[in-house]
């Protein structure tokens, strides 16, 4: 496989045995890295999470090409090869153990009476292969009753862990909390884990299991209201819930403009900011108001400041106070999807960056988050098709023509 | 400073220029892995985040200490030394090059201008000190008209990038996005950038710039739907949020229940679970009810099965769904934050942990989501108070006691 001599991974090995989002993107970020990732699928049906995205048909259990830009598969799996196994064969898992005997990474989120009859449990791969650093994700931990409860992180993370009771108005349906958001979370934290045992195999020569859950995720990200109950045993939502006219800063909170949109300030310590902010929105008058001039003030009088707000910013479009605030205040518009890919922060940056795709053409792709200044993440290759690398990665393990052939045969690749 | 031997980043010395969630949370992965965290304070205000939690008082410009358990400030800078330090002074900056010298990762959220006054920007230090690790995080990125604008994680990456977007209803106000929920996530990917910049080192002796943006990180987040626009230049929001009854599978919706809780379907592979589903809520007769059989038949008569479903879920109370649901298909109830700090499986998995605090006494804190099965992350110390460690730090880095009350004196510490 291409990979860039200069890549940090470049010559690690990981075998990924996961499907849909939170997995493959944890392999993901390891391959821009440079590692070699080797993303193992069912035959046949393959990875679910080749037909699961916005505005995609239902589930097409053929396996067949969907007519559309497949770009969630796309952007979860890049940089990867795809071979089909069937590890509830004798010979799949001969060759996933084959695969596994030079790997310095297995990444998985089977549940534990899969990763038995699969026989990949970590004390089994533990054994065999020592040096394997062995990467789980879970849905609730590895122990206790719900431990091989399917899992998905709109239950497990979102709706579980809090995150929907936060985001949630009084006498509407929470929300759904879907679009892998927890799984992108879950994904770094199972990269970085893997990432720190790497750093000490080089001491010790061993690996070890590396675990996150879904859950636990969802609680770390929640710190700030979590740590709340933990320490009073009371619930501190209602802080950042409050109805707006109850707020006691007016200065963080979301206005409408007149043209219906809406922006957001953020000025916790609002004595920085108050004259510059008036200036920027054209009140010079309130600068000075006995009022408002302090902090102090401001929340004594947080309900009349609230409503003077309200009503001027209802005055002007998003557009003119863009260009009154920017720059002069830490405020932000709210963004749609398309003004966010839009956004000249966002160009200037290259977050998203174009990619030569053999069959979609030229397209952008989101770019890692993370950078590192002399040895970038790279995007090499698309997102494999379904078992596009198996007779490849076959011959590469030494198996043989007539091997594979034998293994088509039998339906175990 | 205390440390177990066996932590992965054990003798790993980490400088911390940085305050309020993001970069302070990357600090507490490296510490909570065993690294040495300096964490630099100004002198008098402290670091913001002291007293920027749920409930608190307004800032405390004195610094004085709150009379409440600092939980937001315990569990973001855990396991750290704290040392105040005036950057902007020749000693300020002749103790924190000493500090820099044997560092291993220097961690900051300055702003550009704030790195070239205090003369700690990346050139500048990588020139000085070749092996230091350089970990950065911006609001919108290092280039552009933004770049140094002001940034918080609602502005920067919970309204910019679309989170706040996608999590509204029509004609109802946004929400603020807080609680630091993008700067958990932006700690993760700056923690993982350094841990890959630190195996690295270990074949080049040299540190680089290792950097995030919390608008890349909401991007990242929202993969599902940028890379849709991205690939199609269409918004792809609509799927997640249609209204309930519009949905082409009523089993990924939340209900409602008797006493007013709501509980979500987790089934996007609903032929899966459907049989079973129907038995766990006590309706087999829906099961080869011919509207109904398959998920085509779902999707075709989606309404109907949601109505269905909406009076059936209304009928009995959460706890009695609960037991029906558990372990048979998908879902869960939305917990408040009492009810997640309570949930059996955060319980059994140890996801919150004991702590003695020498101040607090006997306290819960999240454990970190990341675990490593031989070294698995510590909790040694607590959070610091302001300036706790200062004369200890200038003592160990060669300080005499004489220099530490001329810095006193001149304000420098």
């Amino acid at each position: 496989m291409e990979q860039t001599d200069r890549s940090v991974l470049h010559g690690i090995k990981v075998v990924e045995v996961a499907q849909v989002a939170a997995v493959p993107m944890a392999g993901r970020h390891l391959a821009d890295f440079g590692a070699d990732v080797i993303h193992i699928e069912p035959p046949v049906t393959g990875d679910a999470w080749r037909n699961w995205q916005p505005g995609a048909p239902q589930q097409n259990v053929e396996g067949t090409q969907s007519p559309y830009i497949n770009y969630c598969w796309e952007n979860f799996n890049r940089n990867k090869r795809s071979i089909t196994l069937n590890l509830a064969t004798d010979s799949g898992r001969e060759i996933l153990y084959r695969l596994l005997s030079p790997a310095d990474v297995f990444l998985t989120n089977l549940r534990s009476f899969e990763r038995q009859k699969f026989q990949v449990e970590y004390n089994t791969l533990h054994q065999k292969f020592p040096h394997l650093i062995y990467g789980s994700l879970y849905g609730y931990g590895k122990a206790g009753p719900e431990k091989d409860a399917p899992a998905y992180d709109t239950i497990s993370s979102w709706a579980r862990a809090g995150l929907g009771y936060y985001f949630s108005h009084p006498g509407l349906p929470p929300f759904i909390g879907g679009a892998a958001l927890g799984d992108t979370v879950a994904a770094l934290g199972l990269a970085l884990g893997v990432s720190l045992a790497l750093i000490n195999r080089e001491k010790t020569g061993v690996g070890q299991e590396v675990d996150t859950s879904l859950l636990h995720i969802g609680m770390y990200q929640l710190t700030y209201f979590i740590s709340g109950v933990c320490a009073t045993g009371k619930d501190a939502k209602d802080w950042g819930t409050l109805p707006r006219e109850k707020s006691p800063n007016p200065l963080i909170l979301p206005y409408e403009t007149k043209d219906n949109r809406w922006l957001l300030l953020s000025m916790p310590q609002s004595d920085r900011y108050w004259p510059k902010f008036c200036i920027a929105i054209g009140k010079e008058e309130l600068i000075d108001d006995v009022r408002f001039f302090s902090s102090e003030k401001r929340t004594e009088n947080s309900e009349a400041l609230f409503r003077i707000l309200t009503e001027f910013f209802l005055s002007r479009d998003l557009s003119e106070w863009k260009g009154r605030l920017s720059g002069a205040v830490p405020y932000s518009p709210y963004q749609n999807f398309l003004e966010a890919v839009a956004d000249p922060q966002v160009r200037i940056n290259n977050m998203l960056i174009p990619f030569e795709h053999p069959k979609y053409g030229r397209m952008e792709v989101i770019d890692n988050p993370v950078r590192l200044s002399d040895m970038p993440p790279t995007i090499r290759t698309p997102a494999p098709e379904i078992g596009q690398h198996t007779e490849e990665i076959l011959l590469e393990y030494g198996y043989r023509r007539d091997d594979i052939e034998r293994f088509k045969g039998e339906g175990t690749v």
